[in-house]
Order: C-alpha cells, then structure tokens, then sequence
C-alpha cells in the first residue's frame, strides 16, 4: 500500500463541490471513479478543502491509499485519462509516506478571489471570475483587509451552516491589489470557517464601491454577527490555489 | 454621422472567424447585426486584424460609422447588451475622427501565443492554451527566435491561402519566456502574413523541444519554402492582443 500526494486543479462550474453527494457528481467522485477505473480498488480520497459547487481549484491537495504497485507519474497520467470528460487533472502526484495527511498535515491553505472590474462582461473569463461593473477603489479595500488579519473570532463571516466548533482563526494574509482589468484577493491561514473567504470579499466590495467606510471592516468583526458582514461573493471567483505541509519525512 | 474606434474582446473557439461568412457565425456578422439591433442602420465594420477561426482575441480594433448620436458609453454598453449570447464585447468605444481606420491606421499589431507545457491536460483554461505534454527549452525557442527579426521575406511562414502581394514583413518583436507551466511568445509588426504567427510558432516547437538546432530559424526564413517550416500551431493558443494607431486629430 501507497500513500499519493496528488495534486488537483478543477473546474467548480461542473461539480457539485468537492465532496461526494447523491443529486450530483462531485471532485471527489470523479477522482475516486477514475482511480477504480485502473487499480479495481475503493479508493476514499482525504483532501485538505471540501470546496463549495462551483469554486475552482488551481492547487488542491488530497491522498489516495493504492494498494497496486504504480509509480507517481503513472497514477498521474491515469488519474487523467480515466478521469475524461470531467474538468479535473492531477497536475502532480507523489508518493508521500503514511505520516502524511492532506487534510489533517495541512499547516496553510491559500485562495485567490478574482473579481474582474469593468464595464464589460467577462468573455475569454466566463465563468472564471466575478464580474462587477461598478469602479472599486482596490487600495481603500486593501487597507480595509488589514483589521481581518491576526487571530480572531470570524462569527461575522461565518456561513450558517459552518459546522466547525469554534469560529477562532488566524489569518495570515488578506491581500487586495489591481491587476489590469481585475482585482485580485489573496488569503491565507491555517484553515477558514465555512464561507470564510467569500464572505470577506463580500464586505470588501462594499468597501470598494464607497458604500462602507474602511473602519467598518474591524467594526463587523468584533460584533460577531454574521448579520453586519456584506452578501457572500459568489463562488465563480474562487479558486483554491495552495496547500502547505511541513516536510514529512 | 459618428466614428467609432472599438476594443473587443472574444472567445475565437465560438466563431468561424472574423470575417462574415456563409457557413457560420462570424464575430463580425454578431457584432454588426448587435449594431443594427439597436440603430437600425446596416453598417460594415473595418477591423485590424482579419482573425481565423478559433483565434482569440483580447484586443482587436475595429471601427463603425454610425448616424444615430450616440454617447461612446452608449454604444458599447448597447452591443454588449445585443450581442449576448455570443462570446464577444466591447471592452472600450471611442469617438474617433473619420482620418481614423481601424485596419489601414494600425502601425503595430500585437499577439500573445499560449502554450500550456506539462504532462496534465488543460482544464480551467481548456481551449484557450495549445496543450504540449513535452517539455520545451523556452530560452532555446527565445534564442532562435531572434533570427526572425527585422525586414524579411516570411514566404516560409506563410500559408498557402495568403493573399498579400509581398511576402515581406518588418518584425519588430518575437520573444519566447516561460510564466509557470506555461510558455508565452509575444510577437510584434507592422502587420504579419495569413498564418505567420502560428507558423513561426510552430517551428519555435521543434526547436523547444530539441528536434531541431536554433539555427535552423534562419535557414528557414532563408530557403523562402513553406515545406522547411514546422507545422502549423493550433489557433486555440492565439490571442490578438494590441493594436497601436499614431495618434489621429
């Protein structure tokens, strides 16, 4: 038996999300399908973020136990083809020892939110980002981002159907720059509550477009009210990038 | 009567191309049939660039004399509106003056080749990249790439289709670099032949994959036979990115 580090970009518009379900395909069906497919083997996949439907993922992170000898790039390029027609691909595999574990050795989660900001529709980007018609002031959101970071009680930007136990987080970075035509949001903690992400640029947008001042930002913070936070940002923008583990011997 | 300078951006992979056509939809039938929609006026749209079927485009430049008075915000915003569902917009409208043409006007064309260059298959951007598993030697195609520069007969670099008097051409610009798991050439002229970026970057191909010495670019270009050029690249790699005009009164 094998531990495989695999390494996943996908899709959200063609899922259900991450996590298997009954009235949808999920990533993680798709992928489980496709290992059967060339080892006849019950594979259940761990993975460091059970990303929503819809939400895209350039770095995703799970392991696979393979009993069937194989080499790494051998389960990578048949995770690929027996994976076809679903948009997903392991961009690299390794194989990783038992001590490893994609959900629970995961020490930095890392998500991109793009939001294009013009006039006109996404079309090369359909799909892919946010689409907000309205100029946003991407340094007031910037600083805005700043009073979010450290260790917290993130109540305010709690899904309800968060299932975590306690809503206390550290967030390492919330970067909010321009990049042409887009505005680009960067996170990273350990890990995010339900929603977590999307629910921050839904309050920095508001910040963007003038509506809220910048001190809002620490004010809805501190109520702990999901109620004071901005609407949840829609999933199309959303992309799980990066997981970071600590070297594993 | 107004003229207008308009900067589109569409998705090649949707239309047979820039040119209207009887056998399918072409960017410039669904643009100006968007234009009639609103002003009831049958106008005929000059453009850059002439773009093949399944070339993209991020900034092609055409222009359209329009009677009705319309405020250049108005008319973008019309032909995105009446132009959906196809994948094409108007990103910018400009009122230009009638001594500014779209195609004869253009003193720089710019264009961005995509390659995605790993063992996994493109998936987030799946028809917008020319997939080669392969690795490529992005400094060696940059290398040879410069053999092409400056004042030449491209008639190795031309498809047989081509319909410009002279096969000779000014390249000004034709850099290969590596951005991730991708490789970007960017290239820049006065104007290229039917074919020519697409043709050149095939041949970069063999030389990125170490089929062929980097000197053989300029053996190519001198032989001015179509058969010692590579294939020709896929045009779902090929984005029309700039058009740049002297600046009109």
């Amino acid at each position: 038996m094998e531990r495989f580090k695999l390494t996943l970009e996908y899709n959200g518009a063609a899922f259900h999300g991450w996590q298997r379900q009954a009235n949808g395909i999920s990533v993680q069906e798709a992928v489980e399908e496709a290992i059967r497919a060339f080892t006849g083997e019950d594979v259940t996949l761990a993975v460091a973020g059970r990303t929503d439907a819809g939400v895209h993922a350039l770095g995703q992170v799970a392991h696979a136990d393979i009993a069937r000898p194989l080499k790494p790039y051998k389960v990578r390029d048949a995770i690929n083809f027996h994976v076809r027609p679903h948009p997903v691909c392991v961009v690299e595999a390794e194989a990783v020892g038992e001590a490893f574990h994609a959900r629970f050795g995961a020490k930095r989660r890392a998500y991109l939110y793009r939001i294009l900001n013009r006039r006109a529709p996404a079309i090369l980007d359909a799909g892919k980002v946010w689409h907000v018609p309205r100029p946003l002031d991407a340094a007031a959101m910037d600083r805005a981002a700043k009073a979010l970071l450290g260790h917290h009680d993130f109540t305010s930007f709690r899904a309800a159907g968060c299932q975590a136990d306690s809503a206390l987080r550290t967030l390492d970075r919330l970067d909010v720059r321009r990049a042409g035509d887009e505005i680009h949001v960067e996170t990273e903690a350990r890990s995010f509550l339900y929603h977590q992400v999307r629910n921050m640029v839904g309050s920095l947008l508001q910040v963007g477009l003038g509506r809220w001042p910048e001190s809002r930002m620490g004010r809805i913070l501190a109520a702990r009210d999901r109620a004071q936070a901005g609407e949840t940002a829609p999933p199309e923008g959303l992309y799980f990038t990066r997981v970071d583990y600590d070297a594993v011997e």
